[in-house]
């Protein structure tokens, strides 16, 4: 078939279970051949091929919704419904979102890119219909990875106890971005080795007698688990005890099992769980024979020898903070870190080789990393949670109630801070100095580049007043030389990178080049900047600020967040309250709306976060008779 | 036994079963006289008075962790740690705080106030143990309401994966604040009922013939259900499931019961579960017999009669804004109201009685609250969430993700904005409009009195342009008269309450009256000061800023809000983008520090936020020769 043809789900409605094989084989084709050039979510999207074509057999988007949790294994439902020949554009400026987007068509009925949240989402809009009186089915599909977020179990625990039409599709693959943490994913290993009864039973019996006989008044348990056991292996319980009708496990490559099993849930009242065991990358080698992950979500590769085309450049500086890390526990055994299921992106996993027993990858849960954290510096350790800044909004209360409001020594590593490209609006990291900034006890912490984030980490590890956030950009640094001792950088002291007289700009992080650049054009039209590495953003260098405010001349500041909130109102507030007001404050950020996917550079320049832009604004800046020369 | 004699747990450890249970009775008294005068959690901690002895007698508090989830019910561990002296001054101003603080005592060895976070912290101190190789034990008290928030389960399916030595004593009281909610509620269900398994069953068995035969290749269950229902029905497979030993159901007002399970738990290896039952409310018959909550927490009350001392007031924001949501709600379908486990607090309990069918109350889960209400905006409902300014930071990321950058229509009706006085920090509501303002999409209302409350619930509920969040303090408002009719208030509209020539305050909500006296009591000194109701914090009213920017006097913003990224900074970040830079503009708010329990008139004190202060900063703020005036 075409794949590009297909206009909307009726193109596969009519079709033989043959020919809907084709189709699916048709569709692995593309997705190789399309991602092999742009990148993108390929194992993920392999291995729901026929999961989709099931569901857009069985149901009739949009009337029935499907909501996708995380959203990235969504390509293939982008397909069915007509969106085969945007391809070329994926997760590019202007191009095809990588995730669910109600603009781009009516069978994107919910957007997602954070996990977790598709079963709250299915318990309104199952809710709006029961109380508008349709007959929609709603569908949400998603992974077994994403049920360690504390709201999806919220999620499940109400539609359990309302006991709402609806159908949970729980795509299990046993390994979500890394391979799954905690005693759910045990849970549905055990669903999954139903069919191998026997052997596992006898292996449990072996266990159990090694169990210690309880006795006397106590409520023991050991005799009932033996007796129960078989029960939790063959059927699943643990999901029924929430309050669903329980159906598979179900071949997730087998057409036939997969709609036979929706056809059944689609009949059945109240909320069903039908749970589908799929393969990530199913139908190419490369991606089905990954243990690390590498082919969840990447860049071009080679098809034929599934090698990722990887350009050589400097150091990550996600890498840089993880081998920062290491270095300093080596020596210093308080160090725990923690991720929430990311310990690849966040170069964790380097980290976990050399002391796996003070690593925690806790699963997809922000929250109790957070506070995990939190109890872990009550007894003296150092915990580091590295976490990107787009899933650290998930744990604001955490980062409120238990860690700044005790002012508990917490180091918070935020990666991918700023924006982050082809992921789009629901990744980019521009909030956290808005929502951060706010807190008491907060300090918050940028480098300029690879080599100052190392100094920062160990700054950060040293730093015993509460809470610290080290933030830095997704990709890597400069290439610059590192320096060979780490040494601490004095929190609340900025540097001044290059002298100025006529204007001021006030800057951190990934601005910092476009500030200088822009420096460096307006000397050469006479005009003096001065350019300041603001590396903290809490607290402000005060003694700096009355000296730049002596010198009477306009500030820039310019940063990669949020407009509103961050740095640049922390300088206007320092300033009102100093009773300085009559200083030409100006600032330049990300504007008060959410930016969609793009390169970097490309969201930049839509932005106006450029040279050409600051060196407009601090021309605009000056008094008229500067403007004039 | 003299309670205030108490001066740590070593009191109690020589004391035989007979002597502990004179210690409990006297407990008892000793705690409804007290709250009689002062208020309380009376409820919550008459039913862990057993508990919390068999708790100190069993373990070695501080070297042993006792850590109470949301914190209310640990006065009988204050009183055991030698703080019964201190109760005449519970939850007042400088006096005994009524949840567990680390100031306090080094029995308090974690600070707890909201839900859900007790189970986390114990993994992190249950990690540094091991990790330092100590061999203290760590105890959770969790109550089962608490465990339906997500970050509970996060941590369980945690701690079951990594087979923590910690224990988790779960206080099931089969009541939280309200009757409980979610199919967790019917698992813990199952197990109470266990004692009348025959009964049980019958019923059940009934039940399943109901359900239609499965056949064919169809994963079917409901024969294994069969089979398997009794199971759940005599033990914890639930906790089993995550990997927990379960004990129980102990009951928690027989010592020796107690003690023998905390004893064999203490001996067992991996993390245990001991399911206690207990009574809230236990040895006080009003308390006991308490069907709504009221004596969950409660000021002063008459102790023979059981008679709540209620001093006769103007109604309550929360009713009022009940009232007005049923009133529209009335003639207009698309409205559904949503709480998480607060439908007493937020008088949604009043609503619910007019329209149970679309009224939802979710459980301690702010975070599905905030995502389901986005599901029900995509299908054209009116979603109204009724949640504390504190608890909403739980869904931070949910506003963020899922409603703002969706731009979806959800009401969030913000209770308890800013001070709350007696619950001090953990529950103060001062961080809602910096962690809003930032976020794309979003209005924030406030209204001056519970007139325009109503009015602003009813804008809000006809807004058609995203998420709209309603603002309102915890108490009652001013007993005005109501408006028979409700209109909508222009939005970014701000009213000018009084005319002025030589400075403007800026203000909103609560800080009105404070501006208007100030305002008055200029004027008598020949100083005259416009005075604004600035409705909303965002958008703001660009109109009436230039018009005041042309007057070109003093401008002083004040709020009973975080100082940092709320509106004062709102103000500042308006004038300097739109060049004027030579305004005097202060801020008064909230300054950057956690603000403890007491009055909220003593803490407005005490952080300046009173009349004589805007006084004095507003002619701080005049020009030179008017200051002389």
């Amino acid at each position: 078939m075409d794949i590009e043809s297909i206009k909307d789900p009726s193109a596969i409605k009519s079709l033989s279970k043959q020919e809907l094989e084709y189709v699916a084989s048709d569709i692995r084709s593309f997705l190789i051949e399309k991602l092999s050039v742009t990148g993108g979510h390929l194992g993920p999207n392999l291995g729901v091929v026929e999961l989709t074509l099931a569901l857009h057999y069985c149901f009739d988007s949009p009337k029935d919704k499907l909501i996708w949790d995380v959203g990235h294994q969504a390509y293939v439902h982008k397909i069915l419904t007509g969106r085969a020949n945007q391809f070329d554009a994926l997760r590019q400026y202007k191009g095809l979102c990588g995730f669910p987007k109600r603009d781009e068509s009516e069978h994107d009925v919910w957007e997602t890119g954070h996990s977790s949240t598709s079963l709250s989402a299915a318990m309104g809009m199952a809710t709006a219909r029961d109380i508008k009186g349709t007959d929609d089915n709603v569908i949400a599909i998603i992974g077994d990875g994403a049920l360690t977020g504390g709201m999806a179990l919220e999620a499940l625990n109400h539609i359990g106890h309302e006991q709402k039409d609806l159908i949970v599709i729980l795509n299990d693959n046993e390994m979500s971005i890394a391979p799954n943490v905690g005693a759910l994913h045990n849970v549905l290993a055990k669903l999954r080795t139903a069919g191998k009864y026997q052997k596992a039973k006898e292996e449990l019996e072996m266990l159990i007698k090694k169990i210690p006989a309880f006795g006397g008044k106590l409520a023991s348990t050991a005799e009932r688990v033996k007796d129960s056991l078989k029960y939790l292996l063959v059927s699943g319980v643990f999901f029924e005890e929430m309050g669903f009708t329980y159906l598979g496990p179900v071949d997730g490559h087998d057409l036939d099992d997969l709609m036979e099993n929706m056809k059944y849930a689609k009949k059945t009242s109240g909320p069903v769980l039908v749970h589908v065991l799929t393969k990530k990358g199913k139908g190419y080698a490369p991606a089905e024979n990954d243990a690390k992950g590498t082919w969840h979500g990447l860049g071009p590769y080679k098809i034929e020898s599934g090698e990722v085309v990887k350009k050589p450049g400097p150091p990550s500086y996600s890498g840089v903070f993880s081998d920062t890390l290491k270095k300093i526990a080596a020596d210093d055994n308080r160090i725990v870190a923690l991720t929430a299921a990311m310990p690849g992106g966040t170069k964790l996993d380097q980290f976990a080789k050399a002391f796996p027993e003070r690593m925690f990858d806790v699963g997809i849960a922000e929250q109790h990393a957070t506070t995990m954290a939190g109890g872990l510096a009550t007894q003296g350790l150092k915990p580091v949670f590295a976490v990107y800044s787009t899933f650290l909004q998930r744990g604001y209360d955490q980062v409120v109630h238990d860690v700044c409001r005790q002012n508990l020594n917490v180091v918070f590593a935020i990666d991918r801070a700023g924006l982050v490209g082809a992921d789009g609006e629901t990744h980019q990291g521009v909030f956290d100095i808005a929502f951060l900034r706010h807190l008491p006890n907060m300090v918050i912490l940028m480098p300029k580049d690879e080599n100052e984030l190392q100094h920062m980490i160990y700054t950060a590890i040293q730093y015993d007043g509460g809470p610290i956030a080290v933030r830095y950009p997704r990709g890597n640094g400069y290439g610059i030389k590192m320096d060979e001792e780490l040494k601490q950088i004095p929190i609340g002291k900025w540097d001044v990178l290059r002298g100025g007289s006529d204007a001021c700009i006030l800057t951190f992080g990934t601005m910092i080049p476009v500030a200088e650049q822009a420096a460096e054009e307006l000397a050469a039209q006479g005009i003096s900047v001065k350019v300041v590495n603001a590396r903290s953003a809490k607290p402000l260098d005060d003694e700096l600020l009355f000296d730049i405010a002596k010198q009477n001349i306009p500030i820039l500041t310019l940063e990669e967040a949020a407009i509103q909130g961050s740095f640049g109102s922390a300088v206007l507030e320092f300033y009102h309250d100093a009773n300085y007001h009559d200083l030409t404050i100006h600032r330049m950020g990300i504007p008060d709306r959410f930016i969609e996917h793009g390169s970097v550079s490309q969201l930049l320049e839509e932005i106006g976060l450029t040279t050409p832009s600051v060196v407009d604004k601090v021309k605009l800046m000056l008094p008229r008779k500067r403007q004039r020369a």
